[in-house]
């Protein structure tokens, strides 16, 4: 199994007191010692930073601790290999162009051999591990399912999905698919992940996963997995709303709420905007 | 203008020695100050670091500079912006997933707007940039042009190349719809770039461009922009084979072969192994 982890705030916000906390997992506190990566949106922007070698001996996971990175949304990964070897294509989070935005995603899991055998489709897998095909088929659905109608002009506005372009009811329209789809995957074994084209962060939760929203009057955080706590009354200002996702809390002195099985949680901003339940 | 740096050997090869001369062009030695990026090849794994701040300022530049990660292709480039605003999505190298195969590409010139109006593809820009927009139509043309057939089952093998799977002459027919199109793009403007899927590094020639290949008996190098020497006798075996590709020749005490105007030079495992040449 793996950790992830990821964030959404309304104001660009780095992730280096999370991150540390996350990094110790990876061959430190925890096992999860085969590769890690963390994705950043800047804007439109993209850029990731993933690397095979276990976290707590990375010099590039040394680098995003210490680099404050300044983004509204980040998903976060360490492994554990089980489907696919130690390698860099193995390495979440793994990320396509659909719609003209780049979209990340992350998996926490295992799936069935059988459930991976999905028709060939616009998106090909580069590596091998279970975890790219199942997003590769995800990614492939929604372009399906919403076809961009035409090259799209305005670049200034991340606000549009697809065939939903400027309809209403559209994150709730595309929110349910996703979530039918993931609860597909959940049949065929554990699927926990994140993914997300930058403005809206899609959490699903097959086993576990916990997220904690933090707003004014902002406290102390105490990491669980190395000693470092932060104050965030001294790095927020009174209108920031920032949400934290992991697969295990990551502090020991707050209220995380843990995802249902089955359940679809959508962020946009820092904020929970929608959910959907299992059956 | 900006600047471009491409490099292909037989053996994984770090590329701190002309990275090091690079980024002096990025706000130093040169006015490229507008970002900067360089994709790694390890394996069929993928991987790049970008950043929109000046290379010679960027504390990530420094890291690559220091860290040693061993590639087979690397595409690099800081950019003088023209087209498209100084942001992360507007930064080369920029990746598309092509037949299970990372794409990277980079590009020095500028196209007329009249040059842009490519009809809906299958990848969209995510950037405003000229560049970003020629690259998604040269890989909507690969696509189409050499569609691949199912999903591929082996990804022990990078040889495959979409429709052109196991049939010979593969590489050349794929070289010469890369050089016609390229030439079309040539017709629009300055069109320079560096292509590749991890194998094979496909080197464009519009206006400037310069290689050299390094093999035994290697030599001493000097670089032109910043007060560094490598012996490469010392970090070499006899049997390693590197080829640098570079707008301008980053050491000022070897011998840089110039490409012509319309030439495409394609390299595989360090060596140039075919061309094309324009009208």
């Amino acid at each position: 199994m793996c950790e992830l982890m990821g964030m959404t705030a309304n104001v660009p916000t780095d992730i280096c007191f999370s991150f540390s906390g996350l990094v110790k997992r990876g061959g430190g506190t925890g096992p999860h010692k085969d590769g890690w990566g963390i994705a950043f949106y800047e804007g439109r922007g993209y850029r990731e930073f993933r690397d095979p070698n276990p976290s707590v001996d990375s010099e590039i996971a040394r680098l995003i601790q210490r680099y404050p990175i300044k983004s509204r949304v980040v998903i976060s990964h360490i492994r554990q290999a089980n489907v696919g070897g130690i390698c860099l294509e193995n390495t979440h989070p793994f990320n396509r162009e659909l719609w003209g935005q780049h979209w990340s995603y992350a998996h926490n899991g295992q799936l069935e051999e059988s459930a991976l055998h999905f028709p060939a489709s616009f998106y090909q897998p580069v590596g091998t591990t279970d975890s790219e095909q199942a997003f590769c088929w995800l990614l492939a659905q929604l372009r399906l399912n919403f076809p961009i109608g035409t090259n799209r002009v305005d670049k200034s506005s991340t606000s549009d999905l697809g065939g939903c372009v400027e309809r209403s009811g559209c994150i709730e329209q595309i929110s349910t698919a996703i979530h039918t789809w993931c609860e597909q995957l959940r049949g065929k074994g554990v699927f926990n992940m994140l993914l997300s084209n930058g403005e809206y962060l899609f959490a699903y939760c097959s086993t576990k996963l916990h997220h904690i929203t933090r707003c004014a009057p902002f406290g102390e955080a105490v990491l669980s997995d190395t000693e470092l706590q932060v104050d965030f009354k001294k790095v927020t200002t009174p209108n920031d709303i920032v949400t934290v996702i992991a697969t295990q809390p990551l502090t020991d002195n707050e209220q995380w709420t843990p995802m249902q099985t089955g359940e679809l949680a959508v962020f946009k901003n820092g904020e929970l905007i929608l959910q959907r339940f299992g059956q």
